[in-house]
């Protein structure tokens, strides 16, 4: 059985781009050593790859634009993934909406590099559609809810079964559940619904102490049952 | 009397991101030392600059957006620069052009960090609405000329004279001339029409000899006489 | 059995703003009388809608933005459609692509107004995506062949039944194609394939004769057989 | 000496697509014929224009995008303002701005077709800039107080008088002031401080009687004192 997914997006917050950044990164090593049954993704800005990628090698970057190499100032060319040294991309998150071809060229640009893709959907429904892209993951997240503090577990958990029902009816595509996610048990029940990873960020990245926190997640994901 | 400015764009050319970057980052220290009248910035993507400030410190990024530090997924935050080890940021750039508001938001946070910024014009009136904005510098390009080989010290001198004039009317910020820059007499013609540096990006990115192209660039500008 | 569709998509064609785009609601007007079995549906620039109107009723409008009503200046609010009196929206053009959700927000928004809604797809993936939003019509259309001359159904045929198959299994919402359709038999190609109707634009605003045009795919539409 | 200039924004309210619509043009023609030193321009949504045009004709479109006639889906071409029957267009308003060169490309275009524009800017720097591109007019108002019944004459003054200087040191284009225009003192205060115009639109789209506030301003204008 594949490990379950852990995905942690550091966003634009402050600890993406200071110390915190780092740190984090020397937690999810120690906690994929601890557990073997999770695989802790960080997802981290284009100017903080090199830094965390120093620390710890499972790392996505948060973004490609839909272009090729060329003359693009200040744009993450979907092209150029393979030289930043990435796992692999995420793209469509609810904070960068993309128009569905927009995010079939990074997906298909990600592949043809040997690279790996996690597409966000709002809802099963978007899911669906982006499952014909055949990225590596799919992850749902209830826009209104991102950041709360109320986890689609408990709020939605349609969310999660409907969205696995949907993509699954498309293709065999691991699907992440997010959005409020901040207990252990938000993990757990998460899994339950048939998640089968979860994507985060200010549970970890507004954490008092985020090493803490990374632990618990992945302990808690180690602990769900499937 | 303060130095020239030689600009050089990555862009998001290959040579942005792979092996050369660091050689052109190298050229550009060698010719720092070499030509003491000329200051050579270095222009990369977000993704490169770590590799890059390793070898040559005086490095602005290509783009921030303008928004704060916070959950903006795969943006650069312009409150975020100062965690890039940057010098300054280019922003609305002929590839990546914004509304001016945004502009503004860039710049301003630019100058609350420490830091400097280079704003893009395609004409003079365009650079004399932005010289209110205080920039560092101001770069005007006329965008039908941008990587045709076809320099606007040739083919438009006006955009220069009169570009330099808008801006010197508003406040003494140098001014910097670009696209098609391709010949040594290029760009003593561009300081002699006024230019205060020039900034370019295909003739050092896909030079068959970008090495030789810094250094070339950087000795024109240091025997051009103002 | 519903009627099969016949969609002109007047784009921002001259003639979408001249006196012929009164000509072509004229000649609809006609072959809606005389082709009992085809419903013909003008899209039209929301400055057309109310000239058209006084000639022709089934009249839907280009494009609406996914905003309510309010302080949204030069924006053609979703909210707003009622007032316009069209009978539907298109929306998600590949002129005019949107993120899902906003494609989401405008046929929520026209259902709620008692309108319908047809939205475009690029790929098979993308239309069942779509279906999920349980708009009135999904028209597909493959980009790089709208304009040519070169139809869906002879150069990807597959792309009709693909989508058909796509969308019905998610729900039953009737499938128009569309891209290069010019002949009489690209219309009668498309139906057998299982197209409900097809959507063009320039086959009849760029014709010689456009109300020769709406007549001569009205007829073809009218004899499809399903 | 020319006409002050009172420009009616009717955004997207629900009283820009309503009977209320009507109304205001209907107030418009009668406060024109009653106070003759005061222009009064309606700036009404690409819908709407038509209707609007049967009651009063100094009319603009509320935007246009900057392409020509073609195949833009949803787009209101620069290109098609001549076709609409306005005198002018709005563009980059504070709700929709674009980067400087596309309000080059509409300015241009209008001016090309005979027709007047009235562009938008936040602060004096940016009005300088538009400056050079020749609007018929430029309006300057502060986002901040757009909306809040806090006028920019009151509580911005020298964005006025600052603007005003910056404008006419580049050319002699009216400046017109907004932002928060709600009471006759308001009014007033504006032309003093040597706006030649104001530019409003909730005080007149959400008053409680719409025509009354046509009047209101128009009386305002007609007795200022420049």
């Amino acid at each position: 059985m594949s490990k379950l997914v852990f995905a942690i997006n550091y966003k634009a917050y402050e600890t993406a781009f200071n110390e915190t950044a780092l740190e984090i990164a020397r937690a999810a090593s120690r906690a994929s050593d601890r557990y073997a049954g999770v695989r802790i993704v960080l997802v981290v800005p284009a100017s903080t790859v090199s830094r965390v990628r120093e620390i710890y090698d499972d790392v996505y970057v948060e973004h490609a634009d839909p272009v090729g190499l060329g003359p693009y100032t200040g744009y993450i060319p979907a092209d150029a993934l393979k030289y930043l040294g990435v796992k692999g991309v995420l793209v469509n998150h609810s904070e960068h909406k993309l128009p569905y071809r927009d995010v079939d060229r990074v997906v298909s640009s990600s592949r043809s590099q040997g690279l790996e893709s996690m597409v966000c959907a709002d809802t099963p429904g978007e899911a669906a559609g982006l499952a014909y892209l055949r990225p590596t993951y799919i992850a749902i997240e209830p826009p209104e809810l991102i950041g709360t503090g109320v986890s689609v577990s408990k709020a939605r958990p349609e969310v999660i079964t409907e969205g696995v029902k949907a993509v699954k009816a498309v293709a065999d595509i691991p699907v992440l559940a997010g959005a409020g996610i901040t207990y252990r048990e938000d993990v757990i029940r998460a899994v339950e619904l048939g998640a089968e990873g979860i994507l985060l960020a200010s549970a970890v990245m507004k954490a008092k102490d985020p090493s803490a926190a990374v632990d618990m997640f992945s302990e808690a994901l180690s602990s769900a049952r499937r």
